[in-house]
């Protein structure tokens, strides 16, 4: 396509899996942003293509997954299942392009950073493969308020819970909570054992239980000794993004009918003591996080008032009560924007040398 | 009132606030419950004098809380407001009632046991002031599994996490849930910052924050240095119930928008090295508990299947990846029932000396 005169010599930026999910907050966030890129290359499978998506407020074209659409790309976010990306990220990498993955192909590989903006920047710069990937949305919804509390401090333990939305399972999470929420409305389900369960039937779309008036502690998929690879997933990437690679991480993954956000319940314990006063300054000052923290006053986050919006928000911040080097706090970050398409969108921009 | 001839020579119970939600529980239990009882007094506020109840199957009336109605009581179950207890219990216990009550007034009173029939029956024998109380519902649904694991393995540490049930917050918690999923239900509401709290307005109940489509981290009132009186409550209970008053423990509550059951997450570190194989012996054979633990199959307790029943459901139980003296494992348990109404049923049934 044409690039508009004043954006000639800027780099070229290709999306991906346009247009799902991700793709879509994707092409928002790059509509907001400082107007940094050339031109804005959209990508998905064949069957979108000639599909028109709008962008930095044109129509653009949606041309179809090939290895002849990375010519030129400097940077390419991709947001397609883990094995398309691992097909075709190494393709786009050898056309020169540097990859920001947003599948969970490449997250734990050693020779692909795991990069958080706010977080490990440096990592960026040692990429042999070309890929970069980005954290999964529960990591990135806490990782930059605990990586700003870690610089100062040292994490030296987490203990983490999760409170997650259902559009970390996607549209069909959304759509399944939404459907389950119309049987229940206006009847006196959720005080018999089962009659949640006998309303909703079969039909609980991407999770193993009806999520309407419950909670489900299960994300993923089973893996050794009990844990879900959410949870081991969670626990892998703290470790690569804080650089820390023994850490001891203890995390429980429990979805909630929240549609988007997800919160988390954190205890972390630091090399040396914290104060609270201290603890809230910082994270105060971190670039990417806002603390709103006085319960007294009503003032704590929670899903309903933090989707939509960027920063990793803090509230409840405390020290342990037995241990003076532990904090506890409460975190709530969007799952769809730094959980996933901002963050991508941060290190696409952190590659061709702009302010993130 | 006269008692059934095969009743005679039986224990006089009274339940005190039997027109209460948790009244109405008590009342349900003890129909089902075996039939240790001779005469059943119910005694309630004197607005509802003259109703009539049913107990056992037969219509019992309502008196009106007055000190002859005390007349003869062997065991006075408590549910009423703290400053109700505070006031009648004493009085109770004067006329030679054991008095079992179920609010806040007395659970930290040195002088008073606080029991847990399956964890610390031996608490019961001493009770000078002639009163029991009965632990918050919060630590009622975790407690009977976290005690057995601790009197295998002798409890180090807790980090605990809830996702409470809105009946915690009584009918007024019910109702506004009710309220605000019809308010909700069939919208798009969840993901636009505040659209949920524009949609419901100022009815937040009994509660800071919408709870429809969201979760509240906050219980209680405020306490000293950003904790809540919710989570210093589960904290001290768990330190007497347990008889480890200087047992480090750090809680956060969340409520979530469940009816009833309170689930819990929970981070135990223990006096020596655990394993999984034993831990789920332990939890499957200890009385009250149900162990249902295989989430590659599906099985993992969530609130809509525990509710409306006795035990404490345990699933996810795993080992610490980093630490083998600490296991992590998710408990559910029916806050109107062991959380309140049956473990005060059970005590009484212990200070009669009958099964529990």
């Amino acid at each position: 396509m044409a690039v508009a005169a004043g954006r000639t010599g800027r780099p070229t930026l290709a999306v991906v899996g346009a247009t799902g999910a991700a793709g879509t907050v994707m092409l928002q966030i790059l509509s907001h942003r400082a107007d940094i890129w050339g031109e804005i290359r959209l990508i998905a499978s064949p069957r979108s293509t000639g599909r028109k998506l709008a962008v930095r407020g044109e129509e653009v074209e949606v041309l179809a997954l090939a290895e002849e659409v990375f010519d030129g790309v400097d940077v390419a976010l991709f947001d397609v299942p883990d094995e398309i990306a691992e097909r075709w990220a190494p393709i786009a990498a050898a056309k020169g392009a540097v990859v920001v993955d947003n599948s969970g192909a490449f997250r734990m590989d050693p020779e692909v950073p795991l990069v958080v903006p706010e977080v490990n920047p440096h990592a960026l710069r040692v990429r042999p493969r070309g890929i970069v990937a980005n954290p999964s949305c529960t990591t990135l919804c806490m990782i930059v308020a605990l990586g700003a509390l870690h610089a100062e401090y040292g994490l030296r333990e987490l203990v983490a819970s999760s409170y997650q939305a259902v559009s970390g399972a996607g549209r069909a999470g959304v759509d399944t909570l939404r459907r389950q929420i119309s049987l229940v409305a206006g009847t006196e389900l959720g005080t018999h054992p089962g009659d949640v369960r006998r309303a909703v039937g079969d039909d609980t779309g991407p999770f193993p239980e009806p999520v309407a008036l419950n909670v489900v502690p299960w994300a993923g998929e089973a893996r050794a000794d009990g844990w879900s690879s959410e949870e081991m997933t969670v626990r892998d990437e703290t470790r690569k993004v804080l650089g820390r690679p023994t850490l001891p991480v203890a995390v429980t993954c429990v979805r909630v009918p929240v549609v988007t956000a997800h919160s988390l319940t954190l205890h972390a314990r630091f090399e040396s003591e914290v104060t609270v006063a201290k603890a809230r300054e910082i994270l105060a000052t971190a670039p990417g996080v806002v603390l709103f923290d006085d319960p007294g006053a009503g003032e704590f986050p929670t899903p309903a008032d933090v989707v939509g919006t960027d920063p990793t928000w803090v509230g409840r911040v405390r020290r342990a009560l037995d241990d003076p080097t532990a904090l506890d706090f409460f975190v709530c970050g969007d799952n769809l924007r730094k959980g996933s398409a901002l963050n991508t969108v941060q290190i696409a921009e952190l590659v061709v040398g702009a302010k993130a």
